[in-house]
């Protein structure tokens, strides 16, 4: 037997025409052509996706289970995708739900590198939630978002992170940010002070993030945050397998909603490719995700599967300081919790306020 | 003034709620976070988002129009992305539905190389429609699928493309297929025998697909296909800017249904990048778009539109030749016509059927 892998699929339907829809599905994602032209033996037993189990989860909508052969996914994570979900995207009426990789696809992918365990020693916390905040809004000269970044990090926050936002701009070069910023960060007082709680945002084609992942080690950075659906699943794991010191965070922009659903795509995929920690949209916040959505997200992240490090679940999107408890009590202490705006509205209390949530985290985690 | 770019959303709201949510779409887009919080001069009136406009298009539907900065995407194509829709896309009741770019902006990206007229002339065709039919299954052996582009060669078909699903898979290595199909077509009989009829299809990270278009381009081919949404748009256009001989098909998959309106995401950014022809599902096939979407999609890939050159809109996805003179005459022959499974379920005619495609698109021209 070779090795396929399951793809589960929600799809609205009538009932009389789901076994057909199923089959068509099954076609569009291995071979995309009429069986009937197919002579070859390999290709009709092996090739073509199989239609492994359809249930009607409530009138009108089914979950379909369709197997496809893992090697026509090769080794390369965009051709994974292209495979799970390619034309099938263009359907407006199925999600890709959910995804079950033969555990050699799992293992040649290989998942994060570093994970929960890394980034918490990395920042001297040993079971307690982590901390992190944004630097923003872009547009501010690299200076004041240096001195923001130290003005966090003398306040406790374990990492500083860039706006997904910051890029390489006129106004705000990535070498002239990550310059100001380490050098702020490196000569920071506190136990926090390291240019390595600095975690710049990557951005342009492979090479261009090579350079900036070059500049930022050179400075003492070990951590980036790179956003898979617009570098690309190839990339991103390139990017991964090139730079094994460094840890990476995925940001979710362009992720779209529902089509594919936020746990198989921020909390399972993201991971498999290598992400040690994921931002998504909290529920309560600026963004639309459920709260069971989100309890499903960070235990895919963070799940014991096919010996994949853990990678750390970092919810946010509007939140605040006086939600810290609720988060802890709803995600536990393996998330990394990510505050921005509602810091920065504080404005000259902004250290106060930053202290505030790094306080309520570390006191949650010896209650 | 400082160029604006000029984004168009479609946003499901009631209508007491919707100037609030435009604002906070402007900000999501721009600077994400408390407008109260920026004390930056130039942050305040130039980076964040301003909402130009509001319209109603029927109960509780918006069409919203929000200026954005034309630095915050510096010359980055994932940037410009990830500012018009990045955390936007996480927002299921927002389509980002236009986009109106600066001039220069648009000449910084390019846009095509080559389009319809290169395309073309390289067909020594004139002023008529364009061919195509792709190799397919997967999984067949590089041999057989250089046999099949053979015959649909000396049927006389203009380009002969890799399904998208032909990758680098074990069974299927792209160089080895390559080899086989441009040595098959280097022999083949009739007008129409050049090895630069075919377009492979890349994929990978930005390095294999470099490896991949000098393999293409040593063997005499000189079109290529890829697909930027899984590239990522900063590839795909660097890979456009480093190969100025090779033309590029763009192809849809992972393009998803509606969230991006398929216009303007198939039509004009991927024109804009760099893509000479496009492949779209067509109205009546596979796949849902409707004849407005079609319409729409076509002219954005063609319009004279700040001296871009016009890239072929491709109508693909269950297409037949019983089609050919309805689709032409709804597309005019400014078009490339692509047919597949049609043909290939002819089996032993599979020439005769292709030859008849063929006739069709060429004698329509001549009417």
């Amino acid at each position: 037997m070779r090795p396929r892998m399951q793809a589960i699929y929600h799809v609205r339907c009538d009932a009389r025409s789901i076994e057909a829809r199923a089959r068509a599905i099954a076609v569009e994602q291995s071979v995309e052509m009429p069986l009937s032209a197919i002579d070859d033996a390999f290709v009709r037993s092996e090739i073509v996706g199989r239609v492994e189990a359809i249930a009607e989860t409530e009138s009108g909508r089914f979950e379909v289970r369709i197997s496809l052969a893992a090697e026509t996914a090769g080794c390369d994570a965009g051709q994974l995708i292209n495979m799970l979900y390619g034309n099938t995207s263009l359907h407006e009426d199925v999600v890709l739900f959910d995804v079950m990789l033969p555990h050699e696809l799992t293992r040649a992918f290989g998942g994060p590198r570093h994970g929960l365990h890394e980034l918490r020693r990395r920042a001297g916390a040993c079971a307690r939630a982590l901390t992190c905040s944004p630097l923003k809004p872009q547009g501010l000269p690299a200076g004041a978002l240096a001195r923001l970044a130290r003005e966090l990090v003398e306040a406790g926050v374990d990492y500083v992170k860039d706006d997904h936002a910051l890029a390489d701009q006129a106004y705000s070069p990535f070498a002239a940010r990550l310059e100001a910023v380490t050098a702020a960060l490196g000569g920071a007082a506190g136990p926090a002070g390291r240019a390595a709680r600095y975690v710049p945002s990557l951005s342009g084609d492979l090479d261009e993030m090579r350079r900036q992942i070059a500049v930022a080690t050179a400075a003492g950075v070990d951590t980036v945050m790179v956003a898979p659906m617009i570098t690309g699943f190839s990339n991103f794991h390139r990017l991964v397998r090139e730079h094994p010191a460094i840890a990476f965070v995925a940001h979710p922009t362009m992720a779209g909603a529902a089509r594919i659903a936020p746990p198989l795509l921020l909390g399972k995929l993201f991971r498999l490719l290598g992400a040690d920690a994921v931002v998504f949209p909290n529920h309560g916040g600026r963004f639309g995700y459920s709260p069971d959505i989100c309890r499903a997200l960070a235990r895919a992240a963070l799940a014991d599967r096919d010996a994949l490090r853990p990678c750390v679940p970092v919810p946010a999107g509007g939140m605040t300081g006086d939600r810290v408890r609720e988060m802890l009590d709803f995600y536990g202490t393996e998330v990394m919790l990510l505050i921005g705006g509602a810091l920065l509205e504080a404005r000259e209390g902004l250290r106060e306020a930053t202290a505030a949530f790094v306080a309520a985290v570390h006191g949650y985690a010896h209650r």
